[in-house]
This record gives structure tokens, sequence and C-alpha cells, in this order.
């Protein structure tokens, strides 16, 4: 039987709190299923480990990392200790570029017990996908200044769209929602303000729709479709976005939900040529840190999100249904929530119930 | 006394029928503020002109229109009929560009008597505006594709931030933000992410800063201020942003407020080099066009705005306040606000309340 090789990876801030955590709830997991899970733990890509090596990553880090079966990440990040381009280019984006790991993949879904800052929402009304771009885009490396302190001054940056990097992920978005009961998909646009990538999105939008006749798709603007998810949440099931169009709505979507605590992400490489990276949607959140509060529910949710994608899909839905029963009896909630457990009491609290 | 000269241009679809509902309440305004309108009717920027004319203006549309103190607006486009990129590149965008019109000018504010979709949430919880840049950033014309129909095939589109681009439009935030109680600025960026222009911005939102200490000023990612918009929309007083993040919060700062129909914007040149250009947020909306039900609203708060830009602020505020009267008064309201009045016995309703 085959034995599952997680790296770990805490991070930074609460990164370090929620993780053990979701270790908890994963190892209950795989007891329960039979799954076999071994984890090898990291103190690279953080604040501590910059400070005492002055990278955020050994040489080495493919090596050590880049045959695990998949990386389970807490948070990476502590602006004022170090600033984010190198924090998060030193690390996040460099997994995501250099694992080519070209989905992000976050669940939106309003959970029995959370209260909804929308009003009468229920859950069951709001349950989608977003699929975001996780390579290109806005998200480029070229660009520059000229005539700088002058008033001539200027800076450009160019979004870059490849034929391959956007139809693998409409590609992917098109799969999904064909797996779902409504076959919907969503894509975010904006061509009618961008006018040479957005419209080149579209165009090849409609060309991969071609391929999946059964799948009913629509667009809207990025500026509307924001407004939608406030208005109409219930009109979604899967959401396909650029790389920063897809990160706006997978905050959006989980704050109309109620917390981005509990919210969880996949940033995945589909062929598996590379290990993928689960973590919470949530950062460090240096202004709780240290305190055990924070809500370890996003981490926990995203192990099930690795278990899925490793295979053992019981074992993730195990995990979910763990979260839903927790959330729904509303005894063991983080501050976020408006309870007062801590972040180990909740995570005991859903292992048990696993 | 000076006689205000208004060109009014209704463009397509709805903006047909809301905007003589506007000019009445203007009308009504003028009158018992004593003050003089002169309206210059205008049939270009629509498709029923481009059909005629196979342009979406007349050649000399400048000269025609641009010794006018102000410009009312009403909607363009009609994607079934004509590519957005000529109906809007080829007026309203080209108002703004050739215009200089560098800010968009919208508020967000919780009307009485509009429910919100929001739980929870009162008049007076959220009242704050949003100032975007209006003229260069992401809509650039920048960019272009290679490889066309091939494996290699991309596209790239600059964005592109200028000292002067973003300096005035921040001096115009930061101003506007020192003439109100709160004197507290938000600023939207992506520098995490958006590794050149981004960071940009920042610093000249710091240099800004240091000539306004008594404004009180934050900055957010965008895609935690979406998140922040729907969970804590009482933190905001004056949000700036980029073209496109500015698009962003100003369709969905007003979906917090519960309908899009009754927000309100203004293309300002604030020199007064140019005219403005007033028209409320919604578009032609052709999905109820011709049915006669559309809300009129935006369009006359955005005659309020008008009022307020050449200087008539007591005209404004009655218009203000009798939108505030009508809608708290629940009676004549639009199918959007699950009223059953139609556009006339809307717009008669605020008139009669002026
Ligand atoms: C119609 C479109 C080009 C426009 C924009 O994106 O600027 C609109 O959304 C707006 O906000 O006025
Ligand atoms: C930290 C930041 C660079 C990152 C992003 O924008 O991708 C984060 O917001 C996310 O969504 O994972």
């Amino acid at each position: 039987k085959k034995q599952y090789r997680i790296a770990v990876i805490p991070g930074d801030g609460i990164g370090k709190e929620v993780m053990p955590e979701g270790l908890r709830v994963l190892e209950a997991a795989a007891k329960k299923h039979g799954v076999s899970l071994h984890f090898d733990h990291f103190d690279f890509s953080s604040w501590d480990y910059y400070e005492k090596h002055g990278q955020m990553m050994p040489d080495d880090w493919k090596e050590k990392i880049g045959k695990h079966d998949a990386i389970y990440f807490g948070a990476v990040g502590w602006p004022a200790k170090i600033p984010d381009h190198v924090s998060l280019w030193g690390s996040l984006i460099k997994f995501r570029r250099e694992f080519d790991q070209y989905v992000n993949l976050r669940p939106v879904r309003l959970m029995p017990g959370v209260p909804s800052p929308l009003a009468n929402r229920k859950p069951g009304d709001i349950d989608f996908w977003v699929v975001r771009e996780n390579t290109e885009g806005e998200y480029s490396s070229v660009g520059g200044r000229m005539f700088p302190d002058t008033d001539r001054e200027f800076v450009t940056q160019q979004t870059v769209m490849t034929r391959t990097g956007v139809d693998r992920i409409l590609k992917f978005a098109f799969e999904l929602a064909q797996s779902r009961p409504k076959k919907h998909l969503t894509s975010a646009t904006k061509s009618n303000g961008i006018s040479i990538t957005m419209p080149y999105w579209d165009e090849r939008v409609e060309a991969m729709a071609k391929k999946f006749p059964g799948v009913k798709w629509d667009k809207y603007h990025i500026d509307i479709l924001t407004a939608n998810f406030v208005l109409h949440p219930d009109w979604f099931d899967v959401v396909v976005g650029s790389n920063l169009f897809g990160d706006i709505l997978s905050d959006l979507g989980p704050a109309c939900t109620g917390t981005i605590g509990i919210a969880p992400s996949g940033n995945i490489n589909p062929e598996g040529d590379f290990p993928s990276v689960f973590e919470p949607v949530h950062g460090s959140a240096p202004d709780i840190a240290g305190q055990g509060i924070a809500n370890p529910i996003g981490a926990i949710w995203s192990g099930a999100m690795m278990f899925e994608h490793l295979g053992e899909k019981e074992a993730g839905r195990s995990i979910v249904d763990a979260i839903e029963r927790t959330l729904a009896e509303r005894t063991l909630r983080t501050r976020d929530l408006g309870g007062n457990a801590d972040t180990t009491a909740c995570g005991k609290a859903v292992a048990e119930m696993v």
C-alpha cells in the first residue's frame, strides 16, 4: 500500500499555529481510512529562516521538496520584517512558477452554522469553485521604470497571456464544470476596458467551450461579476479567471460565505510532474499571531483538498464532513466566528468528529 | 446671472428612458434654486447614430460639445449590435481621454428604504466615495499578439502609470478625504503580486500622504479590500484606486448598498479645461430596455453630482434629499427595488419631492 510523503512547511505567524491542527486532523482521517502518511517538516519559507540564512529557502529547495507527493503549507509573509516581494516571490510564487502549479483552486461554500455577511443566504445557496490561473497574466515580471524622479517618470508592466497558459486553465475549469451537476461555467473578463489581453481570453473561452458542448457557459466583466457575487451568489458553479481576477474572486467569495479563516486552497499541477501546494487562503496574520486564537479550519480544509488531490476521496470527504458538523454544532469555534475556543480546541474538535 | 449650457446625450437602451426623468428633476431643482440651465440635445454616441453614419460620433464632436459647462450622459453600448470596443472606445472612453476626465468619482451610500444585500447594515453605516483614476493604468492601448494561431501564440498588454497621472488622482483623493469629517483615505493596491506598477502606486501614495498630514491613510491589497467591502463597509471614507481597481470597487460598492440602478458617477476634469461627464453607473441594459421599467435614480443622482460640480451645491443637495425621501417612503419605486412603479412615475415622484 502506498505511503504518501508530505512536505510540511508551516512558514510564518499563524501558519505555525494552524498547521499542528491540520496535521492532527489529517492523521485522524488517515487512521480511519487506512491511508499511510509520512511527514517531512521544513523550517524554510519563513522569516525565521530568512533571518538566519539571508534567503527564504536553501539553494537545493527543489531537491528537498520536489519529489514529495504534496506540500502542506501554512502561511508566509511578515511585512514589518521582510518586504512581500522578498518573502512571497521567494517562496509561494516561486513554487507556483517553478512547480508549474498552474491551477489555483478554491471552494466558495456557505457552511452550516457560519453566519454569512449576506442577508438571507442559507447553506446550500452558495456552493461553487473559483479556478484561478496561477502562473502568468497580470503577475508578470516584465516591465520597468523610465525617467526616475522627474516629472516624466512612468512605469509599465505587461500582462502576459500565452495560448498554453490560457488553454490549460480553461480546460481544467471546463472539465470541473462538466463533472458537476449544474455543468455551468462563468468566465471573468474585462474585454470592454482591457482591450488586448482580455478579448484574447474571451476568444480562447469560446474556442474551449466548443469542446465541452455539455457545459453551459457565460461571462461577466469583473466589475459586475464582483457585484453579482454579493447580489446573486447562487448563480455560480465554476468561475474561471486570470491570475488577478481569480485572486480577487477567491477572497471575495469566501468573504461572502462568512470568513476567510475557513477557506482552503490548492496550488495544483494537474499532471503531477511536480508536487502541489495546499494552504489556507488566510495569510500569516501578524496582528493575531502568537495568541493561539487563529481559526485552524482553513488549514484543515486544505488538508482535505490534499487528500482529494492524492486520490484519497473518502479521507478528504470525511474531513469536510467533520468540519461541517463541528461548525454546525456551534460549540467549539474561534473568535472570527463569534466563539471563544482557541486554535487547539477547535482542531481537536474537528479531529474527534472525523 | 450665469446660464449653464449642458450637452445632453441619452445614448442607448435605458439611457434614453432614464434621461427624461433626470432632466425633469434637474429642471425642478433649477427652478427652486433659481439656477438657469440650457440643454442642447445630441443623438450621437449611440447605436442609432452608428447605424446611420458608420461611426459613433461626428468628426467635429469636440467642437459640438467641448465648450459646454457639462455633459449629461445616459448609457452607451449594445453588444449584440455593435462590439464594445467600437461603441465604448468610440465615445465614453474617448471622452475620458480626450477631455482629460482623469477622476471617476462615485459615492457608495446606503440609502434609507433600500434593502442592502448585506445583513444588519443600516443607512449611515455605509457612506464613502470611490475615486478612480480614469485615463491610464490597466486600460492602455499598448500591447499586441505574436505567433497567431500557433501553439506559441501569446498576447501582452501594458499597464502604464505616469507620475502625472498617479499624482493628480491621489491629490484629488487626499483633498476629498481632508474635506470630510473622518479624513480617512484607503488606497487599493496589489503590490505583493503586481510587482512593478503597484509598488510604484504605493510609493506615490506615501509621498502624497506627507503633504496631507491631517489625513489618516491605509492601504489594502485589492483581494482583501473587496472582501472588506462586504465584511466591513463601515471602515471606509475615501477609497482611491487605479483605473481597473476603481472600476471594480465602484460596482462592488453600489452592489453592497442594494442596487447598481441608483448609483451615479462623474467623469471629472477638475481643472475645468474640458467639460465633465455625469452618467449613471448602470449601462444600457438591453435586457430591460424598451419596457419603461428602468430605475431613473442613477441618472437623477448623477444630475445632482453635476450641480455640485458646477458649484450649485444647494440645488445638488436638494436633489439628493428628494431621492432619499422618495426611497424612504417606499411607495414609488421601480422593480429592482421590489416595487412596481415605472421609470416615469419614479422620476415624477422625485421631481415633486425637490
Ligand atoms: C463600459 C466600461 C468600459 C466602463 C469601464 O470599465 O470603465 C464601465 O464599466 C464603467 O465603469 O464606466
Ligand atoms: C500573497 C499574494 C501574493 C497571493 C496572491 O496574490 O496570489 C495571495 O493573495 C493569494 O491569493 O495566494
